[in-house]
């Protein structure tokens, strides 16, 4: 069983629900929605700085600090995971349409 | 079985082979790296925007967004997914043991 | 005398007053200041690419983006250039203030 | 007279000089391109959050940042501000061009 972004996001709620001084994920969330979009800025900026490097190692990190931070953001923001992943979903299934429709194929 | 990370990243690895007329994927991933990581800063941005406006189904969209963008980008760059994930996994455990032995709990 | 950023800021409040149809400015502007905002992050993310990428071209033509969105930017927000400009003047005098003291010696 | 952004970097080129101890500009500057436009991503998204939140004395000190660290990293790159003011005239000029042919008024 490989760890799954779910299994990230469960964790994330587990460790939200202790006091700032513990968790640096409580301490994110206290510090309310502009700081953890802020975070999510910046790493978003560290992963492209890796990439264009062509530093895979650092891109892996960072790629890693995206995602942390996006969920981080998501509840901060209180919004669901799985409704992030059922938005894309769906934009999967409408792009297979296309692609059968002989259309666009994706996106 | 809901839809999941991994399962966005499969349809992607079918989609950057098909030509790039037929496909988004194909037509980002054949433009470079640096220009997947120019999508990837964008759509951090526009997520940023969206939780700082308090909108939260520009939100759930804009965080879709950033999650597919920043699987292209790590496709553009030879990085597999699965290494960003054992990354992952291994700063929470790392994160458990910490918590354990009564030190700083996560991050 | 060379061309400057208050020239350009000139430029920009007259080129405000036209239609967004004769004007990129004035069309921005009407998309208020989440839209200016977005442009202002693409294209600092475009700025750090070409610089990572030692695209000394690309990263001039970038850096008067990011210069030209950050004024924009200022006017959808009613923040005026000279205030800017003063807190960077004040911060100037207080680190030549801190240098003379023996202290840290700017910023 | 007022403080102007060639003000600022005539300052940024002294405490360039300077030894990295004694003086940010010089720390920063020591530590490479890549970290420089590191610091240019962070302070254009901090920018956008201030803009985004209606917060215009938070604005005003985030575009300073922005100024002051998009300096950093043309110095970093070894690109001169006069090639950007100089790209900006050019464009401005052909903008005033486009309007007295009647075309598209800027940029």
């Amino acid at each position: 069983m490989s760890f799954t972004l779910e299994d990230l996001d469960a964790r994330l709620a587990m460790r939200a629900a202790a006091s700032p001084e513990e968790s640096y994920t409580a301490k994110l969330l206290s510090r309310g929605v502009a700081k953890c979009a802020q975070k999510l800025g910046e790493e978003a900026t560290e992963a492209v700085i890796a990439a264009v490097g062509n530093d895979q190692p650092e891109l892996t990190k960072e790629a890693g600090d995206v995602l942390y931070h996006l969920l981080v953001l998501l509840r901060a923001a209180d919004v669901p995971l799985s409704a992030v992943m059922a938005e894309l979903e769906s934009r999967t299934a409408q792009s297979g349409l296309a692609e059968k429709a002989g259309r666009r194929g994706d996106r």
